[in-house]
């Protein structure tokens, strides 16, 4: 079986995602679909591109990830199929996948580009509005029931990657912004375990300011503190989040994406 | 693989949709499930006619599409399972397939329609208020399975066809109104391609008027306007939309269902 | 195929229900996944054995179930497998299945429970956020993919069962409360048939009284009464609930969980 996910800014009432799987299934019968997310925020590239770099490296090698978040639905962006490693996708070149190949360059993954030309494989009317059901669904399909990569398209080396802000270190400072806030109301931040290692202070020692409020150290899991309390640790995929233990930090702290969030030695 | 899938008015929370998929995996394990929608307002059978006119079209000959939108649950409302072309519909007979059914009756296809009346075919014991989960599911599932549609029910020739308000067209003029409001705020018209080709105007010499709003020119894509522009374009499926690009225009019109949406030749 | 169930609290923009299907795939590529319900209320460990008691009846013997609506994750608290009769979770032992276990055990079913103590079943990585990506999701699928239930943790025999508050009975009385509501508005109380059977009154003789509203016999079915109507009926699973036709009951009534709901014979 073909693993393949989908992730769109659809939403779930209209019956899209349902005509993509439509779609899917009279080419590639015997595939697995696998929904990743349909509530990316309308056109947020920078909310997609959050959910599928945190989420790919947990699908077996050889899965196809469509990502359909396209503002620029039926103009001169390029539809693309792409290889990082051993995980394909299919969608939009238009940055969605910035921190996938950013990773994947750095540890020396394969990275291939072909840009969709091959009408072939498309529905054979394609509209300007819906190329997720009109060329990247069945691309997705066709290319899951065994069509090489490379007869689906041209080959490119420039895809679209966009300049991810990242947080900025100084001696004993960190000052990160807000990137992704979750069902849950945490705050994620740009801030990784690296960095904070850099700071050479121990957890317990490290201060973290957001919107007017001050945490005093970092803890390890939720059941250290109160229900209520808010708090500073890091998130399954090891980035810093602000929580409030089974409250919302979003809500406490009024926050949104791009606030501030500063770490700091405790005695600097 | 049989596919079915199910389209309903039952939201995400509450489980029934997992439980109907229960029904279905026990009596045919190997069916392959799709969502459609689960977000249909409820008892709105004009929205469930809306999403699945549209769908359908997209799945395998041979899919079973179950609906669920069921004010009359537990009356004498006939619970059905129909054929229109090679696709199957079970559900409660009460107009949310007219759309279809007058496509099929317009292009010939097979219809066939039978009131599901051997409880044989469903859960032993049906409550009052779930035949989701006690009839439909079921029964989609034993005929997915392989059981003939006629052993299921008894054929009747009276399907209800709930009268779908037409535009009205006359010379350089049509008059139409909102019929469905999308995830991302566009407006769905009853206006359709052929409609709009017998004002006999280019899309550029078209005027659109909505909700005391004037839009010059129909486009072809999103891309041809600036972000946060007012735009009138066809729709995926090929009806005329009214939409903000990037933004909704729901939320811009203050728009609802049933709203009017008048386009006209400009020089008349 | 082996059936796994997936429940929790997780909504679904993050892609972490995907993640967990991701784990799932890689360990047994063959299993048929479910989505139970992922918009159950943060925390709320009573609405996770709400969902669960009334849905797993309706899953094919041998379902694995998991269920991660998890305050305590990254404590002490015991990650489980548990067997009741023919059924299978996987979750914390934190009362979510209290329901299930006090009916397993009134029916004299099979009911084991295992503490998840084998990491070399776990992904190799554990965080201190995410045991639903981490612990559970890969025990399921290797659960699913054959490994027998006692090599993936050790008996015991003492697991977490809430006080679920039964409704008081009296000669003629019956005084309940609100414990869940539903996508449509619908009041689920804990007065099920068999206690308003020992009111020996005929349904239409029967009072019901919530938030200061009056209503005047059970009926069977919506459509016995007009659009609007406050109604009183069973659920689908046998329980008392309170409804509007065609509307809200938690709207009209502004009810809550926890609200009192008294009935009683008329003449009383």
């Amino acid at each position: 079986m073909s693993l393949i996910t989908i992730m769109t800014d659809f939403g779930l009432k209209d019956g899209n995602v349902g005509v993509m799987k439509g779609v899917i299934y009279n080419i590639a019968p015997n595939a697995g679909v696998v929904d990743l997310s349909h509530l990316i925020a309308p056109q947020n590239i920078l909310e997609a591109n959050y959910v599928l770099t945190r989420s790919v490296p947990y699908f077996p090698d050889g899965t196809t990830h469509i990502f359909v978040v396209d503002p620029g639905v039926g103009t001169l962006r390029r539809p693309m199929i792409a290889q990082l490693g051993q995980q394909f996708f299919v969608g939009p070149d238009n940055g969605a996948l910035s921190g996938l190949i950013l990773k994947a360059r750095e540890s020396g993954m394969v990275t291939r580009f072909y840009a969709l030309d091959q009408p072939e494989y498309w529905l054979p009317k394609v509209s300007h509005v819906f190329h997720g059901r009109d060329i990247f669904a069945p691309v997705a399909a066709h290319f899951a029931a065994g069509v090489p990569i490379n007869q689906l398209g041209s080959e490119f080396f420039d895809p679209v990657v966009l300049p991810l802000k990242p947080a900025l270190t100084r001696p004993g400072k960190i000052e990160g912004e807000i990137v992704y806030i979750d069902h849950f109301g945490s705050l994620a931040s740009n801030i990784n375990e690296q960095m904070v290692t850099e700071l050479k202070a121990e957890p317990a020692e490290i201060t973290i300011e957001v919107n007017g409020e001050r945490i005093e150290g970092m803890i390890n899991t939720f059941g250290e503190r109160e229900p209520g309390s808010l708090v500073c640790l890091y998130s399954s995929t090891g980035v810093v989040i602000v929580s409030v233990v089974n409250g919302s930090a979003s809500q406490r702290l009024n926050a949104k994406i791009g606030d501030r969030i500063v770490m700091s030695r405790k005695n600097d």
